[in-house]
């Protein structure tokens, strides 16, 4: 399945010790040094000690734009590239960097697919601080996340959209490479990222690509300016690589939206696709919205590009396709007509504000971290059936700039277990800051990098 | 053998991905942190690839002077610590970085010993460059450079010097992470070969430390400032783990004296021991000597260092306490009294100098590569005996600054096989470069650091 070019000159394959020292010395390597440290991951010839410290050392002296894209080809060519030839319709996908609260994939591979634009929607490695897609989904009977290549397809062809678990068979270095990355203080370097992300979302087959890059303290990039940057990275690498990318870099420094936690999730995911819901993933969701039907070629100007995803939002289509891709994948889909079919905790309480103010700051990490100890199930609990306990999370949070009395809510807990409220409740309390004066809430759309 | 030191609050095993990121962010380790990854070096417990990617941040990130120190002293610990307390003369150990041509070693162990200054020469690693003291006293028959630690002891004891291969028992974690890091590029931080070196020598049982670090195209450091940055950080570590140290910051531009390969520097050697022998490398052993006589507290001034090497240099102490050693050893001293038992190549012809003018630059480095090819034997012709052909090499070697006519030697070739001479000759004749105008000659001792 990879294509071998024919070199006119010979080349000889160099000692790793040696492409090592090249990097740290902040060399560049050529297309035939990375295809050969590809190829040696592949046929496992390279030893982990010697990839690790090729890791350590690009984290330090970087990769150039043509590096990085020689990187990104050849591991997206170490397994399956999805062939989506037989699909006629524009096929772009979308790729975030993860946040607290975000529910717009959900909402946009379903709207997409209304606009008619394939979305080959495969996730990835979970990230640490987010509730995946496919955890939220999960919290759906009968739903299925493992589908064959050719199932996935076929579904992108009938239904339009999908939301699958990444096949194995995509991209296996970066698989590899990016397990050994996590234990090795090697996962925030810009070149590995972009090399990642290309990699993948091109092996799934599309053409174009929108990406959300969100920076702040529910994001693994807490500067603005890493953000920027690496929103740079990768769509300066994906154009030279031929394909369109347009990247928006978004705030994360609340939750988006006025629910964590994976039933409730869903319920606001369809709020979203009903045009409802709550004003900050209603901005996302549009402006995302518009940047694949734009990059799709469906709609010309930024207006027609705003009317397009309105109206599919409105009329109930971009609705109806989710119903359709989770009945397509042997979900339940009555529990989007009737979201009050999904379990409810036991208990609703409020965090009460300790004194009256204004919101100032929010840490959207510690909520997701609150979250988390209400919601993961341990060893014993998840014997049977889910890890996640899907009726718990938190609702009605109190976004920056809020303006609150003491005792009154600053956001409503669903819980089942006194205990693991206890523990939620630290990182709860500890996530909001209030201030006397009302603060300037954060911009939600920082930049726009096309 | 390692004392485990109690602490009073308790120490909580971190990861080590938390600690590769400390690192890499340029934060320091404490005590406990550092034993902590020694300990686990030991145990193997640390994944290769994650010790590999943290000396790859410790190269970029460096460590201070106190993290340097834990980490020596902990890797000292790390096996056993040579007792020489039954010995009451002073014992001083010597550590060279390694350069073409370098005999000083091999002279100042008798010669210290001669002045009653104990050396306890345990050598460790080969570097690229170098043909170890080890290599060149294979020379001469019977000599063996395995002994058991408490021959070792006993050899100090009564010879007062002794020429060893490093026992395996001596800082067995350096050796670990020495042989890692040869294969990563990691080998020149300046903090981890602090660490290495002073765990090593202080373990063999040394109260103190001089050194010589050369710089140069024939050394591993190509940079004079590096060379006084080793300089000082092995001193500076060195004393504040409580050990007298001093170094030499000496230039390896050019070979030592006049000979490159095992027996013709065994013969330099010898001329060295009676106080005879090119002017280098007598200047470098005069000044090592008196750094060393003056440590060990032998001698008071500068003037009596001096009076006191040379006289036993001069009567014929040093050479008889080097015959004693060899003797000890199971060598064939006689060799030493008639070096022209050594055996002698089958041709020597001259490297003619190309044009006429001055001796601008020799590359140090070329022609021990050059050597190695005349001298090193592949793995047919080592079966039987040694690796290493020792009639070969080159001798009456022109310095910079000498002047020559067209066709006027530059050096001697000693060899045995034309084919090896033909592969040889490309290094030799490229060592050399010649001006028409006298350069000035490059200084050998560039700084002391005390």
């Amino acid at each position: 399945m990879r294509t071998k070019v024919v070199s006119s000159r010979k080349f000889i394959k160099p000692s790793f010790a040696y492409l090592i020292e090249k990097k740290r010395d902040g060399g560049e390597f050529t297309q035939e040094e990375i295809r050969y440290i590809v190829d040696s991951i592949i046929d496992k010839e390279i030893p982990d000690f010697q990839l690790s410290a090729l890791a350590m050392a690009i984290y330090f002296s970087g990769m150039s734009a043509q590096e990085t894209a020689i990187l990104a080809e050849e591991m997206m060519y170490s397994g399956e590239v999805v062939d989506l030839s037989r699909i006629t319709k524009p096929k772009i996908d979308k790729y975030s960097t993860g946040g607290v609260g975000d529910k717009t994939s959900l909402v946009l591979a379903p709207l997409a697919a209304a606009c008619g634009v394939v979305m080959p929607m495969m996730n990835g490695v979970d990230e640490e601080f987010v509730i995946s897609n496919l955890q939220k989904l999960d919290a759906i009977p009968g739903f299925r996340a493992e589908l064959e290549l050719e199932e996935f397809i076929e579904q992108l062809n009938t239904v339009g959209c999908v939301t699958v678990r990444q096949d194995p068979q995509i991209a296996p270095v970066d698989t590899t490479l990016y397990a050994m990355r996590q234990e090795t203080a090697t996962v925030p370097s810009l070149p590995l990222i972009t090399g990642s992300v290309l990699s993948r979302k091109l092996a799934q087959g599309s053409e174009g690509l929108v990406v959300d890059v969100k920076w702040g303290n529910g994001s693994f990039i807490r500067d603005v300016e890493q953000a920027r940057q690496l929103a740079r990275s990768i769509t300066r690498v994906g154009r030279s690589m031929k394909r369109r990318c347009v990247a928006l870099v978004t705030d994360m420094n609340q939750p988006l939206g006025d629910t964590v936690g994976t039933a409730l999730e869903i319920r606001e995911a369809i709020q979203l696709l009903k045009g409802e819901g709550p004003e900050d993933l209603q901005e996302l969701v549009l402006k995302l919205g518009m940047e694949i039907v734009r990059l799709a070629g469906v709609a010309g100007s930024t207006l027609s590009a705003k009317q397009t995803v309105q109206k599919h939002l409105t009329d109930g289509s971009a609705l109806e396709k989710f119903k359709e891709m989770i009945t397509a994948q042997g979900g339940d889909a009555t529990y989007i007509d009737d979201p009050d079919k999904f379990p409810k905790a036991k208990y609703v309480r409020k965090l009460p504000a300790p004194k009256r103010g204004y919101v100032h700051t929010i840490n959207a990490g510690m909520i997701a971290r609150g979250v988390q100890l209400l919601a993961k199930k341990d060893a014993a609990g998840s014997k049977r059936g889910s890890k996640w306990d899907h009726a718990v999370g938190v609702s009605e949070i109190k976004k920056v700039g809020a303006q609150v009395k003491q005792g009154e809510p600053l956001m409503m807990i669903h819980y089942n277990d006194e205990a693991r409220l206890e523990a939620a409740l630290d990182y709860l309390r500890q996530a909001y800051r209030l201030a006397p004066k009302r603060p300037t809430p954060p911009e939600l759309i920082v930049e726009r990098v096309a």
